[in-house]
């Protein structure tokens, strides 16, 4: 991988200042994915992020693959964050959590609702800390409603927002179960979902003072993504149903199969490159084809024209296909996977694949920031640290308690 | 469907104002998914959107079922938003998206890189125009780089993003291509971060005075989600690879057939939950069996494990399952068509599915805001209006055109 090397400097540390979000401070009480994503898009932005972990920390640190006794997938997890300590059942965590709410802008947690309260930090406590603190709560079906106590498991959340029933071959083409978006998608974009309402939510504080409170559930995150599902169904009565690697209404577009096995996309859905299609083909008589002719007809007629495309692709290998394809201007690519995208010139070229030097794992490969703010691709200020790695210096430094009382807590066994 | 109708009143329109984003404007310069789906975004939060179509309107006004001369997911597509047409390839068309923009607070847009500097509207004239404009662009590729150019197809960029790979069964599994996520979830994905990027903006705006650039692929959007994908790779040189219905690092966790046909959720990955489900199935020995004893165990021996679930399930009509499942507290659900959230009490109790009063098609479905702000469900302002409907109100109120000016650039076919 010949990726330039990033070192860390105290001038990336300092680049949030121009970014978005610097100035702003977020608490995160958050664990697994969905928070944690939330409050790494806004540190990603510029934030200044405080993560509170119980002392055996997030369950996220064990998860994935290992190297050096730590995980990758927590370096990005965890970049551009504090990480402070605090054993949450022990009386003595309230008043330092309410502590770091009144030092903060924004609160983001996932657990389940009404546990918080159940801890003592009830929605009166933390606005009598902070009058215009902005809560942001992730939770898999909501804070309301029958289902709001239900346990939030990603894959039922993703099942309940209809995505699960979409991603899958056609009706009677197989008996596998529909496969699963392979990556915790619901939590993910409820993650998104949440950064942009605290971020909306400060706008308006700017303007009015006021705090606010967001609320985002797995199960409409995902269900959010249904394009013209639902008035599809309300006007009409229609359940929408998959289509496999194709697409419902164009046709040809899906992934055929090269003679080395590689999956390539092709999507040649209009009659200009379905024609240009044809003649890299060596059928150009298919592209005036009854059959062909016309997307109306492609899509009535796309297996029959997938097992056409397929009886071609499969005389060649990937490479020389994609050299075709090229150079018939036919929109096209492999199916990347994460060894591809490392090695993809556009992806480098727009800092979206970026070698950072980690403290436990040294040199490592972070995806960059999306959305990018003007033009620049900034790299992380830091990342993921150590459990309590910054039990000091934010107790310390940000809440301004001395030696005497971290070590009191610390005896407590809070922190 | 026993909805509680919700007429649009004016009271209804004038709910934009408690919302976070009332008070600002947005331009849409957008066609397709992307840019429109960021601009409702916005308008959902209230922010007042202005869309510019040309004199043709956008082609997701044909796109999907029909039902009164109209596409249903246009209702959804632009609600809350006013519609102007201009034809942009017109000469006299530049000065009224700049009158437009020197109104707005963002611009988003959707154009290949460089296509409206093209048209006349380059960076330079949108900043004179507005200088703390904040202009968000989304694009297959990216703004710059070698394949900035690229035609930008959802499919591709969500291939090149990673997900298409992982949206599979197991290597060896079967033949079929790897299935399409069922929607656009590219467009999505990165229209959401582009209502991130802008509101992130604006708040540096609000304290800076300073406009902004806000720049999201699609393929990046997508690559975003893809968890430790990279810094694994990047650290171990291990390549993620899809697992169907299952997820990699618990089990059991799958779809499963019920007698009649139906795709249930299954989550017992716990050794409590397993316990528990082998309980229900009238097996409790397999809960000591070694080959399933423990998480590391049940994940080895996956494909057995859920060959006997599935056995189990086979035997019983989903809504016996489901009442023996959540007899038996086992997190499940039945894989939800999008006729099931619309019946989902769940769903309705959350305000997730309204019926509100659409001027072609009388009542449909329309999805709720999410993310959700300050507790209440908003119910949508308008419903997606015609091509043009708003030509008089916005060049007449909004940019003080009189009557002659309107009529002459409708003469010369901008409007």
């Amino acid at each position: 991988m010949d990726v330039s090397l990033t070192h860390i400097t105290a001038a990336d540390r300092a680049a949030g200042v121009g970014s978005p979000l610097a100035g702003f401070r977020v608490l995160e009480l958050g664990h697994y994915v969905a928070a944690p994503f939330a409050a790494r898009l806004l540190g990603d932005l510029g934030a200044e992020v405080i993560k509170v972990e119980p002392p055996g920390g997030d369950p996220v640190r064990q998860w994935g693959a290992r190297h050096k006794g730590s995980a990758p997938w927590w370096s990005v997890h965890a970049r551009n964050k504090r990480c402070v300590t605090l054993d949450l059942k022990k009386p003595g965590a309230r008043e330092v959590v309410l502590d770091l709410v009144r030092s903060c802008d924004a609160l983001v947690e996932n657990y389940r609702p009404g546990q918080l309260a159940r801890m003592g930090l009830t929605e009166d406590a933390l606005r009598a800390a902070r009058p215009d603190l902005i809560i942001a709560r992730i939770s898999g079906y909501g804070q309301d409603g029958p289902d709001r106590d239900k346990a939030a498991f990603g894959v039922i959340g993703e099942a309940i927002g209809g995505l699960r029933h979409l991603t899958n071959h056609a009706p009677g083409t197989m008996d596998l179960p529909p496969v699963r978006v392979g990556v915790s998608i619901g939590d993910s974009v409820a993650g998104i979902y949440a950064a942009l309402g605290v971020v909306a939510a400060l706008l308006r504080r700017e303007r009015t003072k006021q705090g606010g409170e967001v609320d985002v559930a797995l199960s409409e995150s995902v269900f959010s993504l249904l394009e013209g599902a639902l008035p599809e169904y309300g006007a009409l009565g229609s359940v929408r149903q998959p289509t496999g690697g194709a697409i419902a209404t164009a046709a040809p577009s899906n992934a055929y199969r090269s003679r080395d096995g590689i999956w390539v996309l092709i999507a040649a859905n209009s009659d200009p490159l379905w024609r240009g299609l044809a003649g890299l083909m060596g059928r150009p008589e298919l592209a005036d084809d009854p059959r062909f002719a016309g997307n109306q007809a492609r899509v009535a007629n796309a297996r029959t024209l997938d097992g056409l495309i397929n009886d071609w692709t499969s005389t060649l290998d990937a490479a020389a296909l994609e050299t075709a394809l090229q150079g018939g201007n036919i929109p096209h690519t492999r199916v990347f996977t994460v060894a591809d995208i490392a090695a993809d010139p556009q992806m480098r070229a727009r800092g979206m694949v970026q070698e950072v030097e980690d403290a436990v794992l040294g040199p490592v490969l972070h995806p960059g920031v999306v959305p990018r703010v003007d033009g620049t691709p900034n790299a992380p200020r830091s990342t993921g640290p150590a459990v309590g790695a910054h039990n000091e210096a934010v107790l310390g430094e940000v809440l301004g308690y001395g030696a005497a009382r971290i070590a009191a807590l610390r005896a407590e066994g809070v922190l």
